[in-house]
């Protein structure tokens, strides 16, 4: 199997990128292809013993930056890790493609270069959501803003058989975020799309709440582009705030400050459990490709990680099993 | 000053809603009309020492549920407790209506019976959501699921005028709940009320991400309906999510499980901190009357201070500064 994988892509790349993809070689036995300038990735793979590994670089000269705009810098930037290593895929010439950089930028390229699957209406990009039973897998986060309801139907769809094929969840229970619990609760996009989930093949188990999202009440959680950016954005900022809070109150008392000294072992356990390096990256679903994304903040680790879960897909035949799910006249 | 206080409101009433109403007839020196059925509240009454405070009953027979359909209820229940008392207020004979009971059967009972302010669009539910930095005032978390551009800017000014006149922020900053941050992110409904909130006398400080909120980086937060019922429900399930992931970890081991005993001041405090009772309630917003709206679960402390704050509503001519709002032709 061959996996390109963005040198370029994230807050630390190329150093972090380069280190990851070598990991990935050395664990999973995949052919990592380098995508990025041929100098760069070739002075960080020299750092390490590739002996038997297969790394081969693709050069390419330019790099979209995190914070340019996403199809602005895709149209003009065709010598981009991304855009190279998004035509690879297209020709057939690499399996997947996975980076750690500009989400919106590997939308766009991805949308330009590799196109829809043909029926899916609209692209999703999703995540990994730690809940207090494991994690369960949320789109849209950021790629659709305003959603039809037959987007979220497709999303549901989406999301299921990567949970089924690529996370190995049996039967994946597929929720819809609303403001209430009951059918009938929501807005009209969500009513809507709530009867066209009931509708399908899906093991649809209704509403969620917001406090239903992080017990696990279901492994796939739909909802529209704006929300789910939302959801996820607040509880990255929630987290940290009070772990922020939590630090506050204990620094003003030796006692305290004692007490957390010993439980430390657990707050880090704690921090383990929400780290999303352990799952490494999520797909950009719809788009006629495997596309794996990462945290721009990623590590070397969670880099690896990233080039597994493009492995799973591969392997799982996700793509093929999404234009399968389409082929259902009620999705 | 005269408030009635729905005694048959919340999961915890009569008892509860009663005391509650005790301690702020006593500490704020109003008189403190307890409405529902007259046999129980005199029976809770009886408990206390009320001598020299004003604690008349007015009595209703019925009471709306916490699981009933709102707006059903409200039109079968002509004689509950939060029809009788918004009614009280309507006819002048109060300043303020107060309940822990149902939100969305008090939203009814105050459309039906009090109507919207002339001129206002929709009516918003608000809360007081707690910051690394203190709070903010959020709206709307219910009342509105789906919303025009024309709602949000609204929102926006009555939010605007309750932190002035009520929690006491000079010059309140106001922003909107996107899905990034620059001007031009969001969703068509995001994006025309940026533009509203822009040209308007506000002190509009832009969009917010979803990590832009618990740090406090607006005084006043704006959003539709269904995304603020989504941000309030998923912050409270994940704050108790995280404090039952750090509890599960800390017990495993006697080292940790000290540690957490002598830190447990700490813990107090962060949980003093997201302490909705320290609020008490939020008002319904847009309606032509005071109504605070409090937490089912609140205890009597929070039940006093959902009085305080309808008396400071009343004192800082929160209406008669909604009206004039409304005057400015930019809004």
């Amino acid at each position: 199997m061959k996996i390109v994988l963005d040198a370029m892509g994230g807050d630390h790349a190329p150093p972090v990128a380069v280190e990851g993809g070598v990991l990935a070689a050395r664990e999973y036995g995949v052919e990592v292809v380098l995508v990025g300038r041929e100098e760069d990735a070739r002075r960080e793979l020299a750092r390490y013993d590739t002996s038997g590994l297969s790394l081969p670089i693709v050069h390419a000269s330019q790099v979209i930056e995190m914070e340019e705009h996403p199809a602005a810098a895709v149209k003009a930037k065709k010598d981009s890790s991304m855009v190279v290593g998004m035509d690879m895929v297209k020709r057939g010439e690499a399996d997947a493609f996975v980076t750690m950089g500009n989400s919106g930028g590997a939308l766009a390229a991805a949308l330009f270069r590799l196109g829809r699957i043909r029926g899916i209406r609209r692209p999703a990009l999703s995540t990994v959501y730690p809940t207090t039973t494991g994690f369960c897998f949320m789109l849209d986060v950021g790629a659709t803003t305003d959603c039809k309801p037959e987007y979220l139907l497709q999303f549901g769809m989406m999301g299921a058989v990567y949970a089924e094929r690529v996370l190995g969840v049996a039967n994946p229970r597929v929720g819809i975020v609303s403001n209430g619990e009951e059918e009938g609760k929501g807005s009209i996009l969500v009513q809507e799309a709530y009867q066209l989930l009931k509708a399908s093949p899906l093991n649809f188990v209704g509403n969620l709440e917001g406090k239903d999202i992080a017990p696990g009440l279901a492994d796939v959680v739909v909802t529209d582009g704006f929300t789910g950016n939302v959801i996820v954005k607040l509880s990255e900022g929630l987290a940290a705030s009070l772990m922020g809070i939590i630090k506050d109150e204990v620094k003003k008392s030796l006692l305290t400050t004692v007490g957390a000294l010993l439980s430390k072992p657990a707050f880090d356990q704690v921090k383990k459990r929400l780290d999303y390096a352990e799952y490494g990256g999520a797909p950009l679903l719809g788009v006629n490709g495997v596309v794996i994304v990462g945290h721009g903040r990623s590590n070397a680790k969670a880099v690896k990680n990233a080039v597994r879960v493009a492995k799973r897909a591969v392997e799982g035949g996700m793509l093929a099993a999404i234009k399968e799910g389409l082929q259902d006249r009620r999705v």
